[in-house]
């Protein structure tokens, strides 16, 4: 007999139907002898319905009342599955993020969680109940009632499962698990059956939409294993777990790959000490955030030209703002590209391996592809091509290491 | 400067601009120099929906996850109202039911408020904060959310209030004021400037719906000044206070009626001591209320003839149990009659004054309107008439009391 917690997000709750069907999956859990723990976000539909409603007051809601707002969204999924259950024949209580003292900072609408209260949900499940816990949402220390931001609901999961010790963390999602790429781009991309933590981090980082970044941090610091599930058919979806528990370890596990990239470049910048956080702060400042930076000497060798890459949604800002910069250092010229893609290969086996790089290269080289900026971590590489190249890119080192289905 | 609590209902919190219609109000009475305390519902049609997804489940869903469905109903509206002040630039602040500790008992669907901690809410007036709570909804001792039934937020109103020491306790609703009949029924019928508890509580038992029944109890128990007022229009309303506040007490203060009444009758039951509770216990058993209740010496005079009157609901269900008990007692026949209404004329100053009966009974003659049953209390006396006769009983006791318009 294992504790488990099952997240199920909001498609998977979209409807009453769908919520008597995630109803099933929870009872067939128990009834394997388990205890279960569940966390719901929203009904699909029900947050944006509810954001409407403030917009239509203001632009900018108070950020305490905004997510009083919110966290309604969650309480009917709560109710409404626990009502299932209960109908079913199977005891359940359903508890907002406050009444199980989900204590989290006062950060309104992105709160971080601190901690959990244990006591009244293994009280529960001691009387043998199931217990249903709104997702996304807790209370400050004042008492103020707090949501997570978007996605927050995987976050919940996984704090309930450390705060419980669950033996799984199980996040249903309307996928069946993690792919070595999107298999929206390649078709033949493949289920993962393991990942570790860090690559999971790398993937879900660089556009892997299928987890919430914080809550496999989450897992990964408290050693929580985590995994992927579709609330829909069957299957054991992927498991997340520490590195050393993944048994056979690929050279690389996966591809992943960002849209949202624009390019800015000063060039001809007079070098000298300290040049690159005098172009760098007053981005920053502006609170917009920089990935990839390379910096090369220029042509005449005593200047300098400045690369860097911003969010797409940063680009007309963060060009101004260069243009600024580069008036007052006297840098020859600013030029920026906002139809460039991120590609990039994920995968703990490449630190052992020389040769993962130029392998990569190579595959794309030989397919023409321009490579417009590198930057590499201990288990990725990345890289910067042109928009065209993006579906080519990824089946390209798809292909290249191996990751197609048998 | 006062402490005013307002209380606005679903209609008047039905739509964004019905919201910031409210929030107006309320900053118009901040604006004379009072400290306000908001209790709000559901957005008028909300709760029907939330009811419908349970229902959409089972028709009998959990009593303790149907409140923790409804009562997002209300933190809704607290969050949204709350939002429009702020954006007008006033401080306000939200509480749900929970978080203000509106204590209740356990009796889910239908809680009783037991006790409220005025500290947080005091604190907010102190910094000049407007206070937006939720009505209708509570928490019990073990930390569940309860829900006080329909109307409930009348009486989350009239608790704060009392809670607060306020002054005075306005509900605002879709009608200025208390009539001295329903204006549908009677074009000449007039607002009251003041009526009494006791007569408000005859009232809303009689059928008049501008209040909830619990929420006059409440009040007058603690002496809190209620006002009932428009949302829509401007006005005063009509103050219900302890009867020695109010000045100039009319003889009769309003007519009330009730269309959901029907009559019961056993004939020609052996006439014998305890027959009353032979024949009502079965039917008390089977949660049926009864209200007027006549026995008669029979024909024959050995035995006696018995009626009583039951919700229009019960009225099926009332028939066959009756014609049980009239079996086993040997009664002679069991008859009834769903088409009739009671009608009932109101007011303290009635206790002083003999007479008032017989010039209710006359001027019903005068219309040959045949008074089928009777019933007096000291401040009310009601009859029951065939239903084709409501609006004409009305009418002419409306005028014979002279409470028309001048």
């Amino acid at each position: 007999m294992a504790l488990i917690v099952q997240k199920y997000g909001g498609t998977s709750v979209g409807s009453i139907d769908r919520i008597n069907n995630v109803a099933e999956k929870i009872i067939a859990t128990q009834k394997q002898g388990h205890d279960v723990v569940v966390v719901v976000s929203a009904m699909s539909g029900e947050t944006d319905r509810l954001v409407q409603l403030a917009r239509d007051i203001t632009i900018a809601p108070n950020p305490r009342e905004f997510d009083v707002l919110l966290s309604t969204g969650e309480q009917v999924t709560i109710s409404l599955l626990s009502i299932a259950l209960e109908e079913k024949g199977y005891p359940a209580r359903s508890y907002t993020g406050p009444q199980v003292h989900i204590l989290t900072d006062s950060a309104f609408n992105k709160a971080r969680i601190l901690d959990v209260d244990n006591k009244k949900i293994r009280a529960d499940l001691a009387k043998g109940r199931i217990v249903v816990v709104a997702g996304f949402q807790g209370i400050d220390s004042e008492g103020n009632i707090t949501t997570l931001g978007r996605g927050g609901s995987d976050t919940t999961a996984v704090a309930l499962a450390t705060a419980l010790e669950a033996d799984e963390c199980q996040i249903y999602t309307d996928v069946d698990g993690v792919y070595t790429t999107d298999p929206r781009v390649e078709p033949y991309a493949r289920r993962l059956d393991k990942i570790c933590f860090e690559e999971m981090l790398e993937m879900a980082s660089l556009g892997s939409k299928v987890l919430q970044i914080r809550s496999v941090e989450f897992a990964s610091k408290y050693n929580v294993k985590l995994r992927v599930l579709s609330s829909f058919g069957e299957g054991t979806g992927t498991l997340i777990a520490p590195e050393d528990e993944i048994m056979e370890q690929a050279l690389i596990s996966g591809i992943a790959f960002s849209r949202d990239e624009a390019k800015l470049t000063v060039l001809g910048v007079p070098d000298k000490p300290g040049i690159a956080s005098q172009i760098l702060a007053p981005v920053s400042e502006a609170n917009i955030e920089v990935d990839m930076i390379i910096q090369n000497v220029g042509a005449d060798k005593k200047t300098t030209d400045f690369t860097f890459t911003v969010h797409r949604n940063d680009y007309q800002k963060g060009l101004a703002i260069l243009q600024k910069t580069a008036n007052e250092l006297g840098a020859r010229e600013v030029i920026g590209d906002e139809r460039i893609v991120k590609v990039s290969i994920v995968g703990v086996g490449m630190r052992s391996h020389a040769g993962i790089a130029s392998q990569m290269f190579t595959a794309l080289a030989n397919e023409g592809i321009n490579i417009q900026m590198i930057s590499t971590s201990e288990i990725k590489i990345s890289v910067v091509v042109d928009e065209k190249y993006l579906e080519l890119a990824v089946r390209t080192l798809h292909s290249a290491f191996g990751l197609e289905k048998k």
